[in-house]
């Protein structure tokens, strides 16, 4: 299995305290050593880093660590490998374009017998089961949708309707984002807590580190953190219920 | 306009010796000061790096520079924002999927009208007549082969003449790689050189340095670097002939 880790705010938000946890978790708290990767929207643009090899010895991931990238919405994964050989093309977030938009999407779990599932307009590149069912996901909604729909809750729908369908062949928590919004899916195992006003201080469960955010934040600012398992010691981690999609904005949650 | 910066090889090799020159352009021996992109293959998957800040300043590009990613397949860019502001998204090489292949692109010049081209399946992210221009050349690929021919010589021709079709409307010097091949197509201006036994030393133009491949290269290695303008004193680069492609691949030309 893998973990996932996003991030949705309503400023450009540091995600490295957060990152720090995870990353240990790829191989030195965690057995999750088949690599890691991160995709920041900046606008409409995305940066992804990818590496194949374990984030907790990763150089990149040390880069990733001590450079300041903000952004609005990220999404992080690091891997354990179930389907698919260790290599920079399985390893997620993968993207896709649609729309104009850039797509990215990541995903904890296993399924079965996706990869036999037709596919259209989005091919994968690596092996994994995760990118074709991204695939497979990508491919519907264009089916439906030629041109974006109108309303935002149309495309939740859409996508809440699609993840149930590929959760029953296994288990697909999985983060997604068109750039606007953040789509978390928890099929078996996901997380999220909102920091805002009045902001307090966090500890990291796998590593020493503390932050106070009443420090690095404005009394405006609003960022949800979103993970397989809680990354910080007494805070109010919201457990989500199974086989059910929360998308963020602007760091809050839209339900559907 | 921008300068282009290409590598194609028989082996993962390092580009930080050229890349180190060109990057001086971005802003100190050239004036493309408004970002820059480089895009490595690794066998299918693909790594990219892009900062719309300029190359010369930009932290992320001296993190390419003091790290060593060995690629068989490189496409680099550093602009001069002549259509689309400067920003992440606006940044070359683009990148579109095909046939389940990672397609990047990055382009020197200016067009005129092409944004006005319909577009069927790729749309752009940006606003650049670049990446309007590469949706459109991967929509006719795509038109034609909804799978991949089966000669390599069928993609080879029909991209020359997609390139001229382009290139009738401006200035179209671009890289294009499906991650098999390198296509390069000199609409103004490009040149290239291949590396072969015996090496010798090479100098920058832009920047102080050296490098004796004969240290850094086996006897088999067979390298070929495609530039807007020669990086290097001393070394017989070739001035590619207008409205032409040429393709490389395992450091070789391959004309068609």
């Amino acid at each position: 299995m893998c973990e996932l880790l996003g991030m949705n705010a309503n400023v450009p938000t540091d995600i490295r305290f957060s990152f720090s946890g995870l990353i240990r978790r790829g191989g030195q708290t965690g057995h999750h050593r088949d690599g890691w990767g991160i995709a920041f929207y900046e606008g409409r643009g995305c940066r992804t880093f990818h590496d194949p090899q374990a984030s907790c010895e990763s150089e990149l991931a040390n880069l990733v660590k001590s450079h300041s990238v903000k952004s609005r919405n990220v999404i992080c994964h690091i891997r354990k490998a179930t389907h698919g050989r260790v290599c920079l093309e399985n390893t997620h977030p993968f993207t896709r374009e649609l729309w104009g938009r850039n797509w990215a999407f990541a995903h904890n779990g296993k399924l079965k017998g996706v990869k036999s599932w037709p596919l259209k307009f989005y091919h994968p590149i690596g092996t994994t089961d995760s990118e074709h069912a991204f695939c497979w996901v990508l491919d519907q909604v264009r089916k439906r949708h030629p041109v974006p729909p109108k309303s935002e809750l149309t495309l939740r729908r859409l996508v809440r309707k699609l993840a149930d369908e590929v959760s029953a062949r296994g288990v697909f928590n999985f983060l997604l984002s068109d750039s606007r919004a953040l789509y978390c899916y928890c099929s078996t195992e996901l997380t999220w807590l909102t920091r805002r006003a009045p902001f307090g201080k966090a500890r990291l469960i796998d590593t020493e580190l503390t932050v106070d955010f009443s420090k690095e934040t404005t009394p405006r600012d609003i960022v949800t953190v979103i993970a397989t398992r809680p990354l910080t010691h007494d805070e109010p981690w919201q457990v989500m219920t199974r086989g059910t999609l929360v998308s963020f904005r602007g760091g809050l949650p839209v339900r559907c």
